[in-house]
């Protein structure tokens, strides 16, 4: 019944207390999730400094992804909806969930966040460097981006399942597969891609690792297949019963 | 009290907006599972190429298929209940939970969804082979069917528990133990059989993988050990308590 | 206010079809269960003779034994209780929780579900043999049943919280604690004790791999263990707010 | 409504029955914990002596982690609040959620427990050492307490979280997500700083291994890390609604 917010008023509602402590949700678990991710692969090079050979680094990496993820998401949940990730938060764009400028400071937030946890990862560690997500020798950039691209299109797919209250009481176990997705994908995908389905972590990575090399890569993969994720579910597989063209902005931080 | 559907009613059935988006649901999940399931054998082959010889590749790969398919079971468990697997879809049939015209379209999606996985698997890791699933040197065809379809078998009573509304708030964790069993199972059987349970994923590694040997090992095995564990679970061990002879599509799309 | 059976009621109790079934949903979980346990330690064998020595083969077991545990409790939770370990019936016995008739029959499904699981691991994959729980040469048997029987406290102890209703919404994840606190346990203890807290699955893995050394170790600690356990939590940690004295054989096959 | 409790009611309600029992809740909890964590460091020793130096020997101590502190905070969440960490109760005494002499008395709980964990570790594996939390040589104490404190930070942000009632039905998957936000820690921090986030798991290591080098750093980091999460929790991002000034001693052991 709401009337459609216009552009001026959705940036006022984006600068409410609300909307701030949601900005800072998602700052303090992009950086919880990333401390994890990151320097989880800065540990593995630690301790076998050709750690890109070796299958076992590839399951701490995978793990802490999977574990850290499904944290932060799940600390933020109930506050901005657990993005901790520009590609969730372009495909929830894209779907009419939130209002642009919303998704402005969530993107800022997020790209805070995990600039702040690669610096600090690199400065207590002292000598160590973060490592930057990279591709694989034989792969071509494009290649790449596909795979990052429908590695994130299955993150971002599971976003929509685990916020959808027609799951019923699977709603409980939504923040815990959200981190398994990622997991299971970045084991499929770290010797080739890195799988980083995340561009503020690529973001983050390179800017303190020092290496923007292939960052359009995880850009441009990711948020192609968030927006994929986010119009097909809404509109094909679970399209909502009652249509309510109006919808836009229903999600995000509440007045 | 609903009387038995003819099977042209059923025909009709399978084909109506409901019906088409389960099925698109079934091809999306699968091709979410194989793409972290078969990548995964793909990233340890990459990073150790004797990995058959490594007990971490066998962690890669089990996590993958736990975390992969408890995340694709979820997403579309109330779309189309949540097979991804052909074995589970003809175990339901053979309990008369579906049709048999909803089955075989769900057969189609799911085969469909494996090759598609591989086939992107192979094209955007370029040099990259796709690895089907193999028996150990020392086993029969014979003894790899009868471990196949034990793990099956195991694994769709699995999906029959957690579909069980007698198992109250914890058909909330329903899609997790899915994938934790099928992981616990790819742990036991990885160097023997290959761990696959899924038609679906066999035929599709097969096909782009370019080889077809003992691929009958992974048909006959899960199809006989689905089948068992629907009969058993619904006619022995939970048998309903107000016996209705004519249930036969219950499930499957809602119309 | 029921009266307390007498031990022959108890004896016809334990035959009736609700009790079978509570037979058979052991037999068939604590298959599973050793199926996944005993061949994880097969093929971490077989991908590397000498695994003893190597953290990733007690990754491969560990993770095998949580989940695979974790989906055993799962499916047989509302028919039997889900104890899939002779330790666990012991401390419900001891804490009377269930009938001995009962417990009896418990017993012998469990233990012959794991002879089963092991059988069948050793025909079909030919030329391996079954692991059985060995203890670290330096260790006395007296310290491995210290040590087997603190774990199964902590297993056991976990058995009762999952299973009490105080627990609220929580216990909808409560097999997959019982999992969890299993595969840590068999990661601490995995190369002292071989951290089995089952007498069954180690009675299956002696029988079949041909050596009962030390087998006592498998039965005294986790018994003791597991009656420690349940006269802990009933009595002076989670005490029931209304005392009943006369509730023995009120879980167990619903009649 | 209820006036603020004076310090000797506090003490005197310290000490009634169920705070008694909150007590052996945290002995028997941070006994299980201890036990898994610290004996997988030592059982990842003895498989590899050189084990600092081996990816899957992080996964060993990591998985180890993540699920016995899932398990422990499981088990004792509805009698003492699970907090299985000084840090935690101290995080809990700053945010005024429970009195001070409940919080010295969960320490003592919580530091014996670690202590008696570590000693039959070392009295049952014989020849085994308990392995302190160490610093890697070329970190200062500095900037390994700074790391150890962000990383309590996230888990203390967390059991806030876990804890919230506004979570709703999440609320049922709050102990897991404890554990892996743990595991997700020690894999990023494990060979920098050990990774500990638990003054009590690094004071009983540090009594029973018999060297207290640096264990400042895994006092001061936890301890003010748990108290910026619970401030910042409390005050910043999830205000509570209807602002009670006099909730101290809300939680804690049930009068």
């Amino acid at each position: 019944m709401a009337p459609r917010t216009t552009f001026s008023a959705q940036v006022r509602q984006s600068m409410i207390p609300n909307a701030l402590r949601s900005y800072l949700a998602e700052f303090i678990s992009t950086f919880i999730y990333v401390l994890a991710a990151a320097g989880s692969a800065m540990a593995s090079r630690k301790l076998m400094p050709d750690a890109r050979s070796d299958p076992s680094s590839l399951v701490v990496v995978a793990i802490a992804n999977a574990f850290g993820l499904a944290s932060a998401v799940y600390i933020s949940s109930s506050v901005s909806g657990g993005h901790v990730n520009p590609a969730v938060t372009f495909g929830k764009v894209v779907g009419c969930h939130i209002p642009i400028p919303t998704a402005l400071f969530y993107w800022i937030s997020q790209i805070l966040g995990s600039v702040m946890a690669c610096l600090l990862l690199k400065i207590v560690t002292v000598n160590q460097n973060v490592v930057p997500h990279a591709i694989s020798e034989e792969m071509t950039g494009f290649g790449a981006s596909v795979l990052e691209g429908v590695l994130t299109f299955g993150l971002v797919y599971t976003v929509y399942a685990a916020k959808d209250p027609r799951h019923g009481q699977m709603g409980s176990i939504g923040p815990l597969v959200i981190g398994l997705i990622t997991g299971a994908n970045v084991l499929a995908a770290g010797p080739f891609s890195g799988g980083s389905m995340n561009p503020a972590y690529s973001f983050g990575a390179a800017a303190v690792g020092g290496s923007f090399k292939n960052q359009a890569v995880y850009w441009i993969g990711p948020l192609l297949g968030g927006a994929v994720a986010g119009l097909l579910y809404d509109n094909v597989v679970y399209p909502p019963h009652d249509s309510d063209p109006q919808r836009c902005g229903q999600e995000g931080p509440r007045v």
